[in-house]
């Protein structure tokens, strides 16, 4: 079983970004983390980041992995191209959110894929990745 | 540990409600499984439903716990009374839905209690409380 | 044939309410004219009063009646959870109002549980159930 | 006592409109069923039916009547000049769908005559409008 | 010169609306007026009313007369049909309306065809017809 | 019978506006032309300008004249306190504008006033101002 | 095969429009060219005329040809009528406008009829006319 | 005379809120300050809390008092069936709050229950429930 | 303790508004009988109206006070200038209405200046005043 | 005379997408047949393909060619970019779709391209192509 | 070269606003850093300040200087009457603000004078205004 | 000190923008313009234009430079990525447009990133970016 992982844009300087709304943690350890429950429940495991909408979408139409893990980030909220994406493969999509989205601004409050992926978490920081690989596995094993 | 989960209105008649959104599941099922995870993560749990909006409140101001699932159903959009409730207690609490509330009717879209609680796991089915109570287990485990 | 009438919050002191909305009527005069009806078309008739939301949809989820005549008042235009209660039910629901809702102040012009209900009836004073009795039972005879 | 029964636009095709909306049914058997009513309850009755804005406000207009049955159909939701015509005359108008318009698309949720009707009823098909025969005799009769 | 005045739909049943918008009046005291007016400003005048959309913007299409008074009634609101008809025709057309609008329902406050006519005059009552063709002369004169 | 009439801010430099929107006129030219057609109507007439909302407010308040042309200008579509200073006098107050506002920016669609003036005229260009002279004497001498 | 062409209010005096929206072109000259095109595909066509929704609806009712072209003009985006005639045929109907709408005034953007129609085509000017033809005709040929 | 004061939703766990918003304050101290000033204007006063909108329901419908001081808190935002209550009795309401209500969140501005209220006082901490005892104190003694 | 008071536009001529909003009142008798309760509490008083927003501003900007009572009437929905120069100043301001603003038009709902104020009364006639007379003097003695 | 057709984000998975909305058709068949009739026309034709934003604002801003087919997807709603981009070329650029967009979710009916293009063909599935290149020939040929 | 700066409401103040919005200035400094520069760019300077709208406007209108710099402050948001005078005018006026007024409340993001300024400068403190100086002069030198 | 200057989508096509909203200007005669003060100000400058997003994003990230003039011309409407970039990066951004884009179409009044710039600088044309380099270099220098 094949999962992909992918970050959106500016998750490559997460470190950066303001500790209120993502924990003190960089994608580095993200993606450690990921590796190391993917171990554990025997799965391997792809990550990948990007700021390009255009290259997320390329990257989501290929039907090469049995499931996905996407931390859409801003295109979230304005990415029609990526929910059509989303909706054309048959492999499921779990939406995961570093902050509560609902706890931010107006703006990203809404969620054009949503609707699209078979479900959502957000708000656990570093542990929303790792719940939603749970998540897409159990799904899959079911 | 000591784990609360309240399943808010209508939930006591689960196996009635549509299948295409939650899925042929009951809540005594839904209750076994999370005893049977709360067994395998050593925690103590106690599950509760209610219809009344009240009754919720007074349940969840009660600090005799040391997390809290909410599934707070229909209640989730409409009552400003369970936000201040869990605005005013100190344990972390995590939102749960079975199905993804965004892709049902616009007036589910919106989640009043959200922006006050730890984080949101939504359209998982059955399987949104177990990630659920993973979730809280671990950030208290942190 | 068992038909159930619920009068939703503050029809229980309908009698002091605006006469310009509701005609002098009281709920007994009501509730003695739905027993007159309901005689005439030999079905039994329970009624039931209650201020609490929560109460409305412990009854409404019993599948204890062939049918239900619900106005349930104030809570028309804010709870989701009645709707959701009527939604999984079997039985049908007719919805009245005494008054004509789409004449008076805004926020009553929008009903929740219209979309789930069989039909409406509003705006005839006490004659609204009685119109709504013959509906139901009408309803079920066909 | 003359009661006038007017059907708006499209429904002297109502046979080739989707029956999950309004049952299987024709203007010819609403009518007659309309007509053994209104023999049983002793009252006349004259029905019509059109597809103009301008010729239902002219017939509206007119005084030659007790009451009426009114299924303005799509000019419910964008007739102003019909609001008008109900607000001058003197006799009562009962509001008819044979659909419940709620349960429908969001521009046939809003009613522009309903604030000037005596009531409405919605949502029973074709016993929609013997409801409000009922309605219109009782009110007259009392 | 000529000047035709058009009076829109219900106007024919003026004297049984309601006094406090319209004033204790008759479309036949207003023609009356008109033509005292018209006589004294040495124009010619026709009367017409209607309550079709379509037979105004038909009348309105005819090049026939060198100014227009038009009170659209409730047309005013919801036709584009009309808007466009002026909009096409060379002659100038004063919008003219009996009671203030403005200090009405929400529902009437917006006019489509203010923005395609000469100017506006409202809440005079008949008087607003006279000041109109007043209006309409001075224009012609200049 | 006195008159006032009261032109708000900007007014005073007509000249410099918009042709398109105004017409080539001056304020002089129309104070001009208002006192010829209030000596021809055998009235008094008393003209005055500001660029101020209080000053409006002051003049507005003092009941000493019979009645008042306003053109408000700016504050038509601003000012609360213009609308509660007008709704306190008793003499009757006539909106006059220039231009038709309702073919102009959406911000100028919205009259504050309106709804507790007399009534409105405008898009006539200095000849609203008459035709509102008129419209008050008329008024007052019914 | 049989193709109806409808246009609907102000279209008979098209020559007098702006020819900004719609270049210089009369109706007559536009059924000149369908018919030429019409024949050229070796199919029957019928053009009418009309400036009253009522009889737009009824002709739409009639079950008397295998496609429709229909310009709706301001009908477009004010009747549901018209949406509901077109909605219980079963021959396709192409939506044509000669101008873009979407580059107008903003009541132009929606149409209530597209949601019901085949397709549309809109901003060509008379050849939308002859677009459509072609692309009902190739629809009822697949 | 008897004056109740009820305490709406979480208002019992006081202490735990945000002191920014409420200041140090419980309860307990509120209404042993309120008894103080009670004695001291020679009225008689009655407190109590519930977390359950149709028990406040419950409680207003008696007309057991004098007069009534109400902080629904949530209940202010969302209760249609807590205005339906204070309109159908004859004592006077006196709305208050803790916090200004207009310094937070946006779902706060707005209260359901201010327009049948006699008056509202919010934003001076528990000076607020002081305040209100003196103004319908005051008010049932002129 | 000098606290001012500030009447704002219109508030000059009381007398003249309708009674149903303000009660039959006039601002002497305000102002008489705050100067009683000021001398009763022991603290000097100063009040002041006008109908300029500027003059207003100008006013508050003055730190010649210990506190200030401000009925800003319509600058209350309108102006950002007021709220600018309360928010710039140390002493706390009491926002008070002589009638219940959220009973009255959609645009009195809104107060821009209740979020800088310390606290808000209204709905109690001239008793607003002396209940905000009362809770600025104790704020500032707490 | 050289025509481009751009088919933007997902369309190289068309196959994969709901047959519902787009037929059962794939991006090579609709080429291939463009590439036929545009040898019919006797005119050049180039296809792309791309699901990046910004490469097809590098191809619009290209003038190299006589006219564009351009079906934007999710970018037609989302995309001032390319509006931008077609605004300051010189040559036609016609809008297809496959679907009618109307007919599909709300986000779908905005189209922020529609303004600046010649006109729109949307809804005759692989069909709307093949019009759109007829009218672009036909556009540059007259 | 004569430049005018004129500051609007509050800024007389300045050095007691929320040194996080507008720094650690005051308008003394502001004044004497723009003689500074004035005087390097060899131009002579008038500086204003007044918390009156009006006062406002009778200064815009006077054609008696070659450009203005404006800082209309809270006045930015509400004067019609500011926006007309500037349009009336023929020198250029550029709109300055101390603070980024897009990251500050809602109600502060809409400027009702940008449509009709030469351009807009905010969020650079005290160097705004240096910086509209520099561009006035440099649009006057052109 | 090193400042970067970014031209966002369309940018490098200047030249063939309407002339009224840009000026004659092309964007070769910016950077050289840009390059002349930079020279006079003794700092280095490097400029970079891209039609792409997720390219803006990528260089936005880097912490390469002192500071940043952006036009980020389309996407400052749509883009929260570029937002999210400007957000986590530590030196100043300074927002520049050459047009005054509160002058333009409405959905050009939003500009997403204001809120997270240092400051905004627009409707100066070429000089915009001018003023925008002073600015930036002002504010290191401070």
């Amino acid at each position: 079983m094949l999962i992909h992982v992918y970050h959106g844009p500016n998750l490559n300087r997460l470190e950066q970004r303001d500790a209120h709304h993502y924990g003190a943690v960089d994608l580095k350890t993200i993606n450690h983390k990921l590796r190391g429950l993917a171990a554990q429940l025997e799965v391997d495991i792809e990550t990948r980041q990007t700021n390009r909408e255009g290259e997320l979408i390329d990257w989501i139409q290929q039907e090469d992995k049995d499931g996905l893990l996407l931390n859409a980030a801003a295109y979230t909220h304005t990415s029609v191209g990526l929910r059509d994406a989303i909706e054309l493969v048959d492999y499921p999509v779990v939406e995961v959110h570093l902050s509560n989205i609902y706890a931010r601004e107006e703006f990203r409050h809404h969620s054009l894929i949503s609707p699209v992926c078979l479900g959502q978490i957000s708000g656990f920081g570093a542990a929303s990745y790792l719940l939603g690989l749970q998540a897409v596995v159990d799904h899959l094993s079911a």
